[in-house]
């Protein structure tokens, strides 16, 4: 297809698609005729897969760069590529405390996890931790038992549409698409079972909303 | 105190104490003399606040003038506040399809959740599902069940620490702060459990990770 189809098809603009194509996230196409270049439909995939990493899940080029290297590396076992994609929107800028960090991982072994301290998911969580310091409100980090029990049902959710196993390739992707993505849908079902629950909470026979 | 221990003691550069004091987010310090103004504790706890939904929590300075606008509007009721928090941190730029929208209020309503249509996280979820459509993996929406679950386990926490009653002022930063920063510590609780339970998956008898 013609650019001006994938442009169309894919959502993504023209501009947006030669830049892609420079910064080496979406393979050349190929060029048929003085000023033609012909596109296919794994462009199309690629480019749909870009949109929502970056658009949608909020990745930096940089980093969608990188989580495309790892799902395009076939030598690159999926639990890697899951460890990738992890750390690309993990997006901890400056290490947490280490009382942050430490309050973490001994709640994490006192479940049970088998957390490695480098996971990226260590520093994201206890960065916040020491923001609630910072803010004088340690209480709001009474709610963790009730986010390690949540963050374990979505763990589970997620190992359920992620085959370990198979084809590498699909499975690397479902990683990939499934964390960067399912952040922002269980972020938007928060907010619907947070209505929920205070408009119960405030009025326990009413409608939904004032 | 002066403004440069005021930058030093919530992390926050000068240039940029100025700038959100031009933007309005921080009420100017007190004129003390030629080229010195004075700055109080209240004005290092907006600062810090201003900080953890910026920095930490991804709002643009005019979401987080929208919120703090929200927290001292004290004719606002706390689950307003709430709403408003929602809303300026949904992020979703543009409507999800019909479809998916139904598809959400739908489950909810057969979990019995009240939620509004208008609800911020409906577009915000419904938006995701589009995009898993659009990549050709509808099969990633088989983890939505253990999501909303999840979603009701998360609110549950939020509420349990949002008194909806008593003091206005600090029940509704409690709302903005926990909805904006709780989305993050979520998202790294969240790939601890996936390292754990896709660790535990591949060697139920080995330590953590590779």
């Amino acid at each position: 297809m013609r650019i001006s189809e994938l442009s169309q098809r894919s959502g993504v603009s023209m501009a947006s698609i030669k830049y892609y194509t420079r910064e080496g996230l979406l393979p050349a196409g190929e060029r048929t005729g003085y000023n033609q270049t012909d596109y296919s439909e794994q462009h199309l995939a690629r480019l749909r897969l870009l949109r929502a990493l970056i658009e949608a899940g909020g990745l930096t080029i940089a980093h969608a760069r990188t989580v495309l290297t790892a799902i395009d590396d076939d030598s690159l076992p999926v639990y890697d590529t899951l460890g990738i994609a992890q750390g690309a929107i993990a997006g901890a800028d400056s290490p947490a405390s280490p009382e942050s960090r430490a309050r973490l991982l001994e709640l994490a072994a006192a479940r049970g996890w088998r957390v490695h301290p480098n996971n990226p998911g260590v520093d994201l969580a206890a960065g916040i931790l020491d923001r609630y310091s910072e803010l004088g409100r340690d209480d709001l980090a009474d709610a963790l038992p009730g986010y390690l029990d949540a963050a374990e049902a979505i763990a589970a959710a997620d190992l359920g549409v992620t085959p370990l196993a198979g084809d590498r390739a699909t499975a690397a992707e479902t990683a990939v698409v499934g964390t960067v993505l399912g952040d922002t849908l269980v972020a938007g079902l928060r907010r619907m079972a947070q209505q929920h629950l205070a408009s119960t909470a405030l009025d326990p026979n009413g409608d939904a909303c004032p």
